[in-house]
């Protein structure tokens, strides 16, 4: 976007432009970049400057002073038309939008790193995508994943459905990287699909050397087009640019603030990897849904009221007559070791039992599984009624119960469910290879 | 302990007692194993039995019956009679107890894991241990590390510096294993320490055939004789029983339920490692405190009333409100990403800022470093005041700003003291190379 108010002044007054390359000095600091456009929601006194690492820095420019180092082209955007004209031979990918890292892939010249894309500008950079299958885009959310929401994974939920039962052979969804997981986790248990559903986003918009957006898009078709009926996030899979992991919806998490691999399978392996074009399956172990006719089945009963608790010592216990107090339904805590909280915490427990509101316990460990059967403290926590998140991760555990009690609110149904494996979230068997990779 | 009420008659209606090796049948369902001491704080009517495959269980021996199988001999424990002859030639260390599985590590017949032992068992138990120095063993908790709190980091730091003033070469904490990672923090912010300080533990009692006690005790002492005059936490380093690593106490997270070799390093790689009683600097980039003479400083001063918020989609924005009514006086952030959480919060965070609370922003990835200039939503949580946890572990974060809390309330002393490395918790230099090793 173009700049008002006091930045527009101050670029008029200096001559400058977006796309030149300035110096701007404010008290003693220089910063040496190109002006891009600004951002969003912005206000109208930071100019935004691209520094030569890639980053964009927002400058007050009051009482900054700017000098032209080059002046810069003004910003072509080529894109390609789409053609729309289907190919009988190639199977039918649609791409759904929801905003990131990923979806600001064009036009770096002007663009700052924030959501401003949707899936069809996504297919005119990457006309590459449309040689595999014959692509449908459709942005339904523009958005940060950070501000991700439960509704919001119901409406994704939805979109996702309407394509498959309008043809889709399967279904993309671009997704900032923040909060993929848990997205993918509450994909898992809404829906129930015939077709592969791959999530995929970018560490680095394109503007950067190093980004990674286009192998993972690439990838991603290629997993859409697999036969392997599941929710899967597909990214990178080491820092170079040459092959992605596939990973099962319910086992993944962001393991890295900035790595391009950072997304890992967590108590198991990646379930396949996409090479050279080529999906292999590496975990034999894990009997993945193929792809089936029929439509997709959608359960989207969530209840929101659950909340999140990380224990750590000093923590206080009341935490948990707040929650219960507020009317929240279900407590999930990110507990220490194989699943412990102090012993503080449980009288107030022992209400959330009397007033019939389940707790999971899961560690935060994140390796390994949860078993209240060996220390004294698990032990009293099981007396409690506390359920045990096995193996799960403690996001997939939060999303599960979410989930669950969207289904039912009878305490041993609730129980039942969470203790069972329904997509594959909790693994039959512990493995201590799975640690760290 | 003996028993006592319910399972006392029922031991002596069936003519049983400890050590013996017993079928109960309760519903229906048969439990075979060896009838051991009860556990500290446990009812009357559980009667705690050692499986085959080591673990224990609490049985309510209401309406159970029970047969004997094999008639235990009486336990006998034989303890070498501690030899306090101080030998001119070898130097002093101490190790004091607070509990947990490694100090449950003697008399394996009649006991549950559960803390029970002091140091002077573990010198018993390990008189190895007295061949390498002059050792004095002191109680000083005995609890499970869940129940740790802020006030017994307190006294664990005063009980070592005591030792320490009272002219220890070196103190080697016996802790357990689910919160070691929060004191090995806090002992290094509260400790300026002329002398190591080395914290260990277990993941298996001795009554397992895999314990690791014993080879993180001897190594922790090796540690304690060493020149590094830092707070390290010792643990093993790998699956076998070979070596141990030295973690710097605030860089250092339990990362499995189960392994013994649970304790990682994070953004860095470990100090040291001893391997066959030597110890062996691994990180030469860190310029760690040499050994000096002199006293110990202590600066126990905690404010403990900092909130610790995970953040997940669907955070209802309102918890921040509560621990602002609630008068904490400031709040960590287990953000996602590079350090965001949901725009939603950002009108709280304003208020936190408006009451001069600060609140500090770490990554739940737990890799990589916290950046708030790279996306629209850290920018706005800078203008906010928030400030970068930078590549400290969330948990590091948490027990830092509660000491710089009580060192000073001046927000921007705060901010500052955060900002900048104290005891080696924040990287000066991100490598990728430290992910997931």
């Amino acid at each position: 976007m173009t700049y008002k108010g006091i930045c527009k002044e101050f670029l008029e007054s200096c001559g400058l432009s977006i796309g030149d390359r300035v110096e701007i000095i404010k008290k003693n600091v220089k910063y040496v970049g190109m002006i891009i456009s600004h951002t969003h929601g912005s206000d109208d006194k930071h100019l935004v400057l691209k520094l030569d690492n890639g980053y964009n820095i927002g400058v007050d420019v009051t009482d900054a002073q700017a000098e032209l180092l080059e002046k810069g082209e003004k910003p072509k955007i080529e894109l390609p038309p789409l053609d729309m004209e289907l190919d009988p031979d190639k199977m039918d990918i649609s791409i759904i939008s929801t905003g990131g890292t990923v979806a600001s892939i064009i036009d770096y010249k002007t663009s700052a790193v924030h959501p401003a894309f949707s899936a069809d500008d996504l297919l005119r950079a990457n006309p590459e995508l449309m040689e595999q299958a014959n692509i449908q885009g459709k942005a339904i959310l523009n958005i940060l994943s950070e501000n991700m929401t439960p509704k919001y994974w119901v409406k994704a939920a939805h979109s996702i459905a309407q394509e498959i039962n309008q043809g889709a052979d399967g279904v993309v969804l671009t997704h900032g990287t923040d909060t993929m997981h848990y997205t993918s986790a509450a994909l898992s248990f809404i829906l129930n699909t015939p077709v592969p559903v791959i999530l995929t986003g970018a560490q680095r918009s394109s503007d950067r050397p190093s980004s990674d957006g286009f192998l993972n898009l690439m990838n991603s078709v290629t997993a859409a087009k697999s036969d392997i009926a599941e929710i899967l996030v597909c990214m990178h899979a080491s820092m170079n640019d040459t092959y992605t992991h596939l990973h099962l919806g319910t086992k993944v998490r962001k393991m890295h603030t900035s790595r391009r691999d950072t997304f890992r399978s967590i108590n198991t392996e990646p379930l396949a990897r996409v090479l050279d074009g080529k999906l292999e399956v590496m975990d034999e172990s894990f009997n993945y849904n193929q792809r089936h006719e029929g439509d997709v089945e959608v359960n989207d009963s969530l209840e929101e009221k659950v909340a999140y608790i990380k224990c750590y010592p000093g923590i206080g216990s009341e935490i948990i007559d707040y929650y219960i107090d507020c009317g929240y339904k279900g407590i999930v805590i990110e507990g220490t070791g194989l699943g412990h909280c102090p012993e503080e915490l449980l009288p107030k427990l022992h209400r959330a039992r009397e007033e019939e509101i389940p707790v999971v316990m899961s560690s935060q460990c994140l390796y390994g599984r949860v078993n209240m059967n060996v220390y004294s403290t698990g032990r009293k926590l099981s007396e409690t009624g506390v359920i045990p998140a096995s193996d799960m991760l403690p996001e997939t555990a939060y999303v599960k119960l979410m989930w669950v009690l969207g289904q039912t609110q009878n305490l041993d149904e609730v129980n039942a469910m969470i203790q069972n494996n329904l997509k594959g979230e909790i693994s039959p068997i512990s493995s201590q290879k799975y640690f760290l990779i």
